[in-house]
């Protein structure tokens, strides 16, 4: 007897038919014997039908303009989505002769921080959900919501039911976490840009979030981290074909074969800013970043050319493009203290990483990228490593061609 | 400055515009210089929706039958709706620059009982909504909704947003508490059927009670009640005509003119069984109304015959017409007991009722109700009374003759 956490996203529960097909899954691993927790998400489309009254709703009176509404209150209402599912996803159980019951965020309870919209789970006490599955009770949890230190709903952030599932595992103990998804696994790339893309058997948690922070939707960069944390057993696996066999999130001990690329992620969601001409001293990147930083922007790569004479220079940075208008905003604000000649920005770029464990006994994994790219043509705009990835950033059109000629140079299309 | 609190129902926050009305009404009060505590229900129609979702995920797979979900599970479910309601609308104060949060059940809280779906709220606890308050923030109350001895949602049965309004108000000792619906006050009975009938100015809590309890749909009788136990000053009046004027419901002593009948109340949710020659002895009642009471069949009107030969007698009685069934297999199962020689029913039945603390002080008035009904050629088939009220069942499809004779007998057609 194992005990399992298993988490359905929106599409698993969009109705109550696959709510009944999901109760089906659950009952059969409460069948082999296992205790089960399973975290949903709301039903799919829900949650962007109340975002959107919230947001609507939030407007004067009057006004045309976009606004944005008290994050506590947003999260009250969209909560209720979670809430929804998980009450129903506990009576279809109980259709099928399986004891359950559900529990909210509150509840169990889970804590987050205050950060509202976007909270960080701090810790789940598991004793009341440990004594319900002692009791034979399948633990149905709202996913995605938790508790703020004043007793307040908090929710994750886009994708924080992945979060919630892992925390749930974690806090249970427990050997297993299934994440079932639309998809089948985790693949080497997406296989809507390269048809010839697999799935992979096993990823390295170091690896799955570089994918999941580079680009790769499949999971929240956070339930990734938690997962690794505590060295939680997680799958990705399709409701839809649950034996088709998924990808298993494990140790770097645990993958034999390394190839030096493992996966390729991208993201159209950059934009670039170039600031010329500023003055060549120390200080002057506090002068810049300060005022994004509490703007709230984030700075993802950052390049600073060798200035020519010493007294000048030319500095990029990348931003996600949502945050565009404010990082200009913030920019033009501090201007007297930058001192630069001119500000200059472009959204039309696109960011292409390779991903690999491999890369640290493999020399020479960069210059296959440079070269492959420079073969077809691509300008290489920024560039930016870290131990197990590289990442550049090229114009937006050439994604799918940047993607598909990577992909067959560190051969991921054969197995 | 007073303390209030406001109630609004499904179809005065049906949508997002009628929530933006609606804070502008909690807005006006306000900015009167009152601190208020706002009580919403669901937006009109998702109590529905989501109570038909929890039902039709409790069948069995492949069964047409209708089941009965878990009912802690429902509430999870349907208390979803008030939540999303009472975070719109603190929004949408906040987009009038009204500061305000939200208060779920569990919150507050307000404790109830464990019965879930018809749960009883036995307190309150005001402090922290006081201390909002005092901040000058708008509370707004999710109905229908507490928590449970066990920390689980319980809802209050159906019109429980009102039952949540009057006991916010009684908890937060508010000056006067405002049952905002789709009419603008109580009538001397359904408009429906008597296109003169009036709207009361004042009707004393003990009338209302009566009037609720007796079919008029207007507020939940449990809300009467606590309004009564508290004395809270209770106002029912329009949203979409606040200034209408309403009903004020207080004490009889405050009303000054007494006519003898204040209104007229029926209902169609009857049912009759008559259980033929049973045996006329001491226990007989025990017999039949024991079971009854055990499958948790409430029994309303009661009527024995006065025996023949003082051995066998008549007994009918009236149940809803929703617990007929019920009511006929516990009969049944129990015949050996009871001896009856045959058992009959109908359900094409209604009770129509008089009532009014004037009563006590005009005798004759039974009479009146009696003699005006025999001129319209309706049999009366059973009786109840009490101090302030005669209820008479009667054939259904003399409800509207029925009423409007009433009506005119009692001269509630003139003010």
């Amino acid at each position: 007897m194992a005990k399992i956490a298993m988490k359905f996203g929106g599409t698993s529960v969009a109705d109550l038919d696959r709510i009944r097909h999901v109760a089906a899954l659950v009952k059969r691993e409460r069948d082999r014997g296992h205790e089960v927790a399973v975290v949903v998400s709301a039903m799919a489309g829900e949650t962007n039908k109340l975002v959107g009254w919230a947001n609507e709703i939030a407007k004067s009176p009057g006004s045309n303009f976009p606004a944005m509404p008290d994050q506590r209150e947003q999260d009250v209402v969209v909560a209720a989505g979670e809430q929804v599912t998980a009450g129903l996803l506990a009576v279809a159980l109980g259709a099928l002769g399986v004891p359950a019951r559900s529990w909210l965020g509150w509840q169990i309870p889970i804590r987050t921080s205050g950060v509202h919209g976007h909270a960080r789970i701090e810790g789940i006490d598991p004793e009341q959900m440990n004594e319900s599955l002692a009791r034979g009770e399948v633990a149905v949890v709202a996913g995605f919501q938790g508790v703020s230190p004043d007793e307040r709903i908090s929710t994750l952030g886009r994708g924080g039911s992945d979060t919630s599932a892992v925390a749930v595992a974690a806090g249970l103990k427990a050997d297993r976490c299934d994440i079932y998804t639309d998809v089948d696994g985790v693949y080497t790339t997406d296989p809507r840009i390269v048809p010839k893309a697999r799935r992979l058997e096993k990823i390295a948690y170091e690896e799955m979030l570089e994918m999941a922070s580079l680009g790769a939707k499949v999971l929240q960069t956070r339930s990734v981290e938690i997962a690794m944390l505590h060295r939680v057993p997680t799958r990705v696996l399709s409701t839809f074909d649950p034996d088709a066999g998924g990808t298993l999130l494990c140790d770097e001990e645990d993958i034999v074969e390394k190839k030096p690329v493992t996966g390729i992620a991208y993201s159209r969601d950059e934009a670039k800013i170039t600031l010329h001409k500023i003055p060549d001293h120390p200080g002057i990147a506090a002068a810049i970043f300060g005022p994004l930083a509490d703007s709230g922007v984030n700075v993802d790569m950052i390049v600073q050319n060798v200035s020519e004479d010493g007294k000048k220079t030319d500095l990029t940075f990348t931003v996600s493009r949502s945050e565009l208008a404010r990082a200009l905003a913030s920019i033009e604000k501090a201007a007297p203290q930058i001192a630069y000649r001119e500000l200059t920005h472009d959204a039309n770029v696109a960011k292409v990483s390779i991903i690999g464990i491999g890369m640290r006994a493999h020399p020479g994994v960069a210059q296959t990228m440079f070269r492959t790219l420079s073969e077809k043509g691509i300008n290489i705009q920024v560039i930016s490593t870290s131990e197990i990835k590289v990442s550049v950033l090229i114009a937006e059109e050439y994604v799918e061609l940047a993607v598909r000629a990577l992909h067959s140079a560190y051969e991921l299309d054969v197995a």
